[in-house]
Parts: C-alpha cells; structure tokens; sequence
C-alpha cells in the first residue's frame, strides 16, 4: 500500500488475539499494513477476497494471511479464522482507526441557522448549510459542504461526505454514513394527469433511515408523497441507486449500484438485488430473496426466491429458458428435418 | 403525518368548492393534513392511489376521501370528483401551500459575479455561485449551493434545489423544478478517432428547458454539441436520467427514472419511458409511445405504439415471446416425442 | 449558433491550413462559427455526424462543409480532409478556443488547509475546499465548488467542474477532464456477513487516473479496498457510470452512460461498453471488446469480440437466437401441424 503510509503496527499474535483468531506460524511478526495478497510484501497481512485468487497463495511475498481451517499456505503465516472476510474486516479497524478527518466544532465557512441543535463532541465542516430546527447528535462528522434542511435530525457517529443532501424532516439514526452527492428526500415522482398537462403532486411525506445503514454515492431517496420512505436497520445501498417516493426496505438487505426500486414497493429483510436490478412498484419482495443482475421485477416475489431476467423469473426457471435459447437453432433444423419426412 | 404539524385547516365544503368536488356526507368536518389510507386519522382526508388499496376503504380512519362517482365507502365522508388523483393534488396545494423556505434577497455566503440580472423578489440562498451574465427572473427560489454558469438563464417562479448544477449559456423556463445534484449542460460525449487517441469534440451547443418541466435528483443533461438539448414544456424527469447531447424531447412527457436517451433521438410529445429504459442514438420516438421498464429502444418507434423488451418489440407481440419462452421446455420435448415415432 | 456569438474568424483556406485538409471550393470565404447542417446559415461551417443527415447536403445553408473525398457538395464550398470527424473537432477548437472562465489564483471564498502544493498558474475558482497536503498541477482550473481530499494530486491542465469531489489520496493525471457531481473515492461496496449484521470492510485503497481521461457527470468510481482503482490514459467515460472498487481500465477505452462495472473487474484496452453495459466482478474483458446496450456480462470475454444481451452472447448468436424468438409463434405451429398428422 504506497498510498497510505501507516503508522501502526502488531505482531502477528496481537492481531489474533484481538479478532478472535489463532497463529498458524510465528505469533512474533510485526504487521503494519495490509494489502492485496499479488502485491503485499514484508510487513502486510492480506487474505482471499474470491476463490479466483487461491491460486496466488504460493507465490505471495505477504508476512501473513488469514485463512480459514481448511486452505493450506506453506509459505506464510496465518492467522486461522471461522470467517476469514469478517477478520480481515476487523484488522482492517486495528490498522486503520482513522475517521475521516474533520476538525472538531463548527467550521467557519459554514452557515448555521437559528434552532439547530448540533452535539458539541460532532464536527461540521467547512462550507455546509444547516437550517433552521435541524438536530445532530454525538460524534456525527459532516465532511465538506453537506446541507442539512429544516428540521431533519442526524443520529450519533454518522458520517455524511462531501455534497450530501439531505433534505427537509427527513431523520437519519445513528452510525450511517452516506457518500458524496447523495440526495435524502427529494420529491418522489408524482403527478396527475389534468386539461393542462401534468399537475404535480406536492410530497408531503419524509425519508427515515436506520441505524447502521451505509448508503453509496450519487444515490436518490425520494421522500414519500404522505408518509415515509424507509430503509430498515444495517442496510446497505450501492452507488447510484434510485429508490422511489415511500418504499420500504426492511433489516440487513444488500442493495447494489445502479437498483432502481419504483414507488410504495415493500423489500424484506436480507434481501439482495444485485447491481442494474429494476423493480416495479406497488410489490411485496419477501425476506431474503436475491435477484440476479439486470433482473426487471414485474411481480411481488416470495420469500427465500432467487430470481433472474426480465421479465424475473425463478432462476432455476429462467437458467433453463436460457439453456433453450441455445438450442433454439437446432429446435428448428429438427422441426423442418420432421417436416421433410 | 406526524413528521409535518400543519397549520392550515378547511371544512370538507371548503375543500370540496375550492376543488370543484362535491361533499358525499358531513361537509362541516374539519380537514387538517393529509395521510396514507392505511395511517390516516380523525382530520384527514385520502385517497386511493392504486386498485390494490381499495381494500382498506371499509377500515380507515380517515375523516373523509376522495373518490370518483363508481366507489362506495359507507364509513367515511367523501369527497366526489370526475379525476380523485387529481383533487388531491389540489387539496395537498390548499393544506401544504409552503414553497422551500429561503430568505428573500441573496444570501451573504452567496459569490454574484458582475452584469447579472436577478429579479428582486427571486431568492438567491447561501453557497450559491451566480457567474457573469446570469438572468434570473421573477420570484425563483435557489435554495442553496446552486451554480450558475455564464451567461445563463432561469425563468421566473422557478425552484433550484441544493446542489444544482446549470452550465454556461443554458435556458431554464418558468415554472421549471430542478432537485439536488442534477447537472444541466455538462459536456455531450463526442470524440473522434486519431493516431494518438480519442480527440475530444468541442461541445458548443447549449440546453433549453421550456416552461413546467420538472427534472429529479442526480441526473445529467448534456449540453449539444452544436445546437441546443431541448426538453419541451411540460414534461416531467424522474432521478438519475440520462439525457445525451442534442436529444429533444417534446411536451408532456414522462421520463422515469434511470432511463437513458442517446445524442440526438427526438421523442415525441405525451411519451413515457418507463424505469431504466434505454434509446439508442439518432432515432424517432413517435407521439404517445410507450416503453415498459428496462426495454431497449433499439429503431424508431410510431406514434402510439406500446413497447417492450431488449430489443423492443411491439408490446403483444413482446408478450407472446414471453409466454412462448415459458413453453420452450414443452416445446422440446413434443420435438423429442415426434422424432421417436 | 445563437447562443455563443463568436469573436474568432477565419478564411476557409486558413481553417484547411491548420487541420491538413484542401479546399474544394472559395477560399477566402469567411467562417466565424459552426453549426449543424440543418440549422447553418452564412460564416458557419458544418459536418456530416452520421448517414442519415446526407440527405441534408444539398439544401444547407452553411457556408462550407467538411467531407472526406468521396462525398459531393455541389452547392457549398468544402474542406477535404482524410477524417472529417478528427478535422471537424480541430476546427472547433480553432474558432472556440476558450477554455472554462475561472479567475487566476485561489478565490477569495475557497477553503485550503495547511501543507497544500498549488501551482501558480492554476486556477481555483469560489467554493472550493482543499484539503491537507493537496498536489495541484500547473494551467489546471477547478470551476466552482470543488473538493479535493487530502493527500490527493491534481495534475497539469485539468478542468474539474462545479462539485466534482475527489476523495483522499486519489491520483488525477494531466488533462483530465471531470464533469460535475462525479465522486471519484468513495468508498468501495464491501461487507462481511456477521452474528449482529454486515460489518463494513475498511477501503485503504485509490482512485488512479492517468493522463487524457475524461469523466462524465454524476459518476461514481470508488476507491479500491486494498490497492487502486485504475483508469488508464486516454479512456473517455459517459455520465452516471458505475465503477466499484479496484476495477481496471485499460487505455482508450469508451464507457458509455451508466453502464455499471463490478469489483475487481479488469477492462482492456480499445474497449466500447454502450449504454446501461453491466458487467459482472473478477472478470476479464480483452482488448478491443465491444458491448452493445444494455448487455449483462456474466463471463469474462476474449479480445475483438463483440458481444450483446443479458447473459451477454457473441453478436451473431445473440441475434439469430433473436431473429428465432420472432419465428417461436411459426415454430409452434408447426410442431401442433406435425403432431396432428
């Protein structure tokens, strides 16, 4: 890692003893850093993001790896854990500890307006706007130029990035981190249809979100037209997502980039939409329930369903359809050879 | 609603005469806000945004609804009127008639550049940056970290929300809603071919919005590259929307959100494209086309005709495919079956 | 071109001079803009886009038109040149040679923190925050409202538009063009599964961008987990375009308008993804790789292919399976009439 010289540093046994892992090698080495397993070297722990890069794993240079019970590495040491990714996510914490950084208190390019309630230990920084009745609890940091509008409420240890917009009464729980450019609670997108055209549907209602919700980059949650739109506990959005005016998105779902969900549709919890996924509204997708990439979503889906195509359908269904297409050629040829005979 | 105390309050016959409905039931009740059916309570009124809801007309809570002659709800007091979607539209004006709170003038934050002209009774809020030359009508609310580049112009009444982008020389009408982080009049993409690379073509044209358009959260309309990008009046953008250099769109349009519009199609007036429809470049999309969500509009379209599908194919037809590609299984086996004999 | 009053002209023959080419024709007619065939009119010249606007040839009013030597003009003067297109762009950067106006120096309403490196020649425009140990190269100029995160390196002659956001430590070559609201650095999408919800892995990596890139608006690219994000020289992507963590790009590349690349995927050299591409992670593309619209790629793709649909098939089986699905009705029936017998 050339891009971050990092200042920390343990040995290979304080780790284990910190993430609940245990040394397979000498517990002694002293790790710095981490790095991708084809390019780390002395000092840096990595690990096996994909079965596509076992193979990788005798040639390494890295000091160490954390592998599960089962993958041999003869050539370095390891740290062994039930869930390899889950402790490389907690090193990861341990050599990096650093927030974003943001200097405590009120920068002075920013505009706070009357009203506000903002806890003294979070950090707003420089060229933000919040307005009037807005509250931000404990440890919260506002990177750069995030506007708050009135009367939303931002939980503890949030982390909004540069350009985030959140805007009016609409509430964000605690430990949320938003990435730049994302719009809370624009105006859902509704119209009725009149002698003059279309007439606006004025959006009356809000966006809450949950605890432990990360949201990507450059996404758009419309407020609801009456009533929330919600996105439920742990929670995470990919970037360039569109969720319409007062879905709901239950506990722990995956939501990857580039999802757009329509209007009033109801996500359960666990769920997983795979990247560029297009979901109609007014549907009910049950509890964990994953649908393949590009997958258009034209029908409420049970739960434990995993789909796939456009319009979606069960996957082992739509696997089989696409096995078929293969064969339509030949399906042909055998239809005319019959014709023949 | 309870993320929205409102103030104002009506008799069901003030609501009902300033709409043009007529009071089924006790017309001295009292309407404060407005509600889902499902939530509303003593003082609200609703309605019924989609069949599956008509469910919960016999147990809402509401004071009164909505609705057309056909529907009955003995529980409730109604309001009656030839279009429900469109009388509530009016009543959220009458209950919830506050535009974006921004304080009259230009807010001191505010960088206004020389030989610009802005209308006294416009309101400029904080963060904005108004280059040279800008002309900004009549009673327009940029509500905060708004740019405006050189030279161009925003009509009257019109509504900026935080973070939008408009470029140099472009035309913004009347009446025209823009929300955060949407970019009007970035660079078309162009480049030709050369020895030593892509060569980027110079994009001088610039983009027209007409009157009444409304344009959602994060999209992206590209300047032309000579001439203008054209949107005609009236016609409604959802979020995240791709609008690619010298692309015209007509009147009272629908363009939902995720779609993306290649350089230079034309489509037509009262056309909808639905949730991450795709056209392809240098087509004609006719009068009242429709795409279903996620088609690829591949070939020009004719006036009236319903589409599906990647690529797009004539809506029954797209549906027979459908339903035939449910039968290919079958399908195979009767050619198997006949083979035999 | 009403909206761009242009103070250069030229003679014909001094325009063929710069760009190579002859003139087929008067030379010293006199051009001072451009414009596009329908629309030009007396001092403007004007080019061919694409075969459907031949017809428009002989009914321009443009006072001269760039052609290759096999196309006939007889009522307009011409300049020949080997690739109209390549000659078409110098010319407009000949009569518009203005790049993005910001004031020399760092305005006065910009933030910059302690330990940052500006060239002199650079040009910081209003509302721009820059944060510790920024590297900005010599002619470059951030227009409005631009961050820029620590550590972070700007190169030479650079444009970055009103609210492009540049995390920290990404690495941003020479002429590289950024459009506006485009986030380069935001976090990856990683998670790990564990007892209490999915555990946020840490991003440590970049964002590399070499020289001659230009980025579209309201694009994501995120930072790698571990190691960069790498986008190679001379690669051109649209607007609202997805690129997750430690995706590769190879050089001279075109990504079209929100097509969406997953993690860790390597894209060649010379490669085309069209509009609303996804393309799944790990994967290899090879060089010279083209993708039509909207095409899901599962699987990783040989160099020169060129691919369509969703699972993304080589182009000639993809569009006889196609041409097939049109014939399914025919071939049912057919199978019916073979079984009747």
């Amino acid at each position: 890692m050339t891009q971050t010289q990092n200042k920390n540093s343990y040995t290979l046994l304080e780790l284990a003893d910190k993430i609940g892992g245990k040394v397979d090698g000498d517990g002694s080495l002293v790790i710095h850093s981490a790095a991708p397993i084809e390019s780390a070297s002395t000092g840096e722990i990595t690990f096996i993001a994909n079965e596509k890069y076992l193979k990788h794993i005798s040639n390494t240079h890295a000091t160490a790896i954390i592998l599960d019970d089962q993958v041999q590495a003869p050539n370095v040491a390891i740290i062994r854990h039930y869930n390899p990714y889950l402790a490389f996510a907690m090193v990861l914490d341990i050599l990096y500890p650093d927030l974003p950084d943001v200097t405590t208190g009120v920068a002075q390019s920013t505009i706070v307006e009357d009203s506000t309630t903002i806890d003294s230990t979070s950090r707003i920084g420089e060229l933000c706007h919040i307005r009037k009745g807005v509250t931000i609890g404990k440890e919260s940091r506002l990177i750069s130029s995030v506007y708050i509008g009135k009367n939303a409420t931002i939980g503890d240890n949030c982390i909004l990035y540069p350009g985030v917009r959140i805007m009016d009464d609409c509430k964000i729980g605690n430990n949320v981190i938003i990435h730049s450019s994302t719009v809370i609670g624009s105006d859902g997108f509704g119209f009725a249809e009149s002698d003059t055209g279309l007439k606006k549907i004025k959006q009356i209602g809000n966006v809450i979100i949950e605890d432990n919700v990360e949201i990507g980059s450059n996404c758009s949650i419309d407020r609801g037209a009456l009533g929330p739109t919600h996105i439920g506990m742990g929670t995470k959005i990919d970037n360039l997502v569109q969720i319409a005016h007062n879905v709901q998105i239950g506990r722990h779902s995956i939501i990857v980039a580039q999802v757009g969900i329509s209007g009033s549709t109801k996500i359960g919890n666990g769920v997983i939409l795979a990247g560029q996924v297009g979901v109609a509204g007014h549907l009910e997708i049950g509890d964990g329930v994953m649908a393949g990439g590009q997958s258009g979503v034209t029908k409420s889906i049970k739960s434990g369903t995993k789909v796939f195509g456009t319009p979606a359908r069960e996957i082992m269904k739509s696997k089989r359809i696409e096995a078929l297409l293969n064969r339509l050629p030949d399906m042909l040829k055998r239809i005319k050879k019959l014709e023949e005979k």
